[in-house]
């Protein structure tokens, strides 16, 4: 297939600031509203537009839609998520989580993925710390085109120890090894701004530990 | 440094789609017109708003202005690159390259890093094969951001055998592994689009080797 110029889809019109400033991660999707395929060609078209090394262009994207697909790769992603937090902190799958745990949220997210409208995953041949560099970059345009559309979007992982099921039941050849699951959906909640830390707190100038002159004007306390 | 929210700034006002679909990699970078704060700490701000695992923001990025640091890295810059093409091919430092070759551009901008207006590194801590998803989306940012007020950039890498002298010039802790490297510039060419496989050429539905529906319809050829 070549490679051709597209023109920017006039549906991607979102400031950019404002598509990065509230680009904030949707864990809760609307299980009753498909994305169709405007939508995921739209998303996919900007994640192609990224940088990637020698623009080899080596990254694929596999979307699952079926939606007996998604609930057998939502069972993956469970027992997945649940094997991260056993080897972290011990935790047995589907325990009850304190009512103020930061991770209340991505569990629940662990048992909805059966129910996601769809999901991305992210794959390139090669090791992949030598290929994250080209994978990533689209991801995120993928992300922030989403949100430019109002779908909502997170960046998620999957434990080892899925890894050769999830290749054997999308016929994924073994030498493209995976880099990021995305599933995607119409928010149930809403877009809003993200906390973070202001660049001042996490930029150096010349050297490691010499902050930026903007750091004493910038939220620095 | 605590977290904070951020309002969109007003100078990221470029639409997302012609900030995406005209990233083009920009290598030959005006010498003579320097990046100021202002600039900088814009595409900053940006980069902290990525998406990254558990919120942590653990990336820290490494701003080189100072000209005679930018001289001794620019020196380095010259040995990893043709370092890694040693590897790859076999060729001896600063040979000449074949007129058509593609990698005339990236052994100019080799030779040219010693003048760049300023150049970002980017660091977590942490294995980089478990990092890197961390990362890259907010590298992302941080071009897009640059590109929609017009400063050139280019994602590129370091070969490892530079990276121990890398962490002693700029006193960067060992653990924090080195990720991306980044020139920044007023482009000397102009932007443009880019020329990109069509997502109908790097998507696959529900199972490998599926199109999407839409390839029949989109430069498929």
């Amino acid at each position: 297939m070549e490679m051709i110029h597209l023109d920017p889809p006039a549906e991607l019109a979102m400031p950019l600031g404002e598509a990065m400033f509230t680009q904030r991660a949707i864990r809760r999707l609307d299980p009753d509203r498909p994305i169709d395929d405007a939508a995921l060609k739209l998303i996919l078209d900007a994640a192609s537009k990224a940088p990637n090394g020698a623009n080899l262009q080596a990254t694929r994207f596999l979307v699952i839609r079926d939606r007996g697909r998604i609930r057998a790769f939502g069972a993956l992603y469970h027992e997945a998520w649940w094997a991260k937090r056993a080897d972290a902190y011990g935790w047995e799958p589907d325990q009850e989580l304190p009512a103020d745990s930061p991770y209340r949220m991505a569990a629940q997210l662990a048992n909805e993925m059966v129910d996601a409208p769809a999901v991305v995953l992210a794959f390139s041949p090669g090791p992949p710390a030598l290929t994250a560099g080209s994978v990533f970059p689209a991801v995120q345009n993928l992300m922030l085109a989403a949100r430019a559309i109002g779908i909502g979007s997170v960046l998620t992982s999957l434990h080892p120890v899925v890894m050769d099921r999830l290749h054997e039941m999308f016929e994924v050849p073994t030498e493209f090894g995976f880099h990021a699951c995305v599933p995607l959906g119409y928010p149930r909640g809403r877009f809003g701004r993200t906390r973070r830390r202001p660049s001042a707190g996490t930029t150096f100038i010349d050297r490691w530990g010499t902050p930026p002159r903007w750091a004493s004007t910038d939220g620095g306390s």
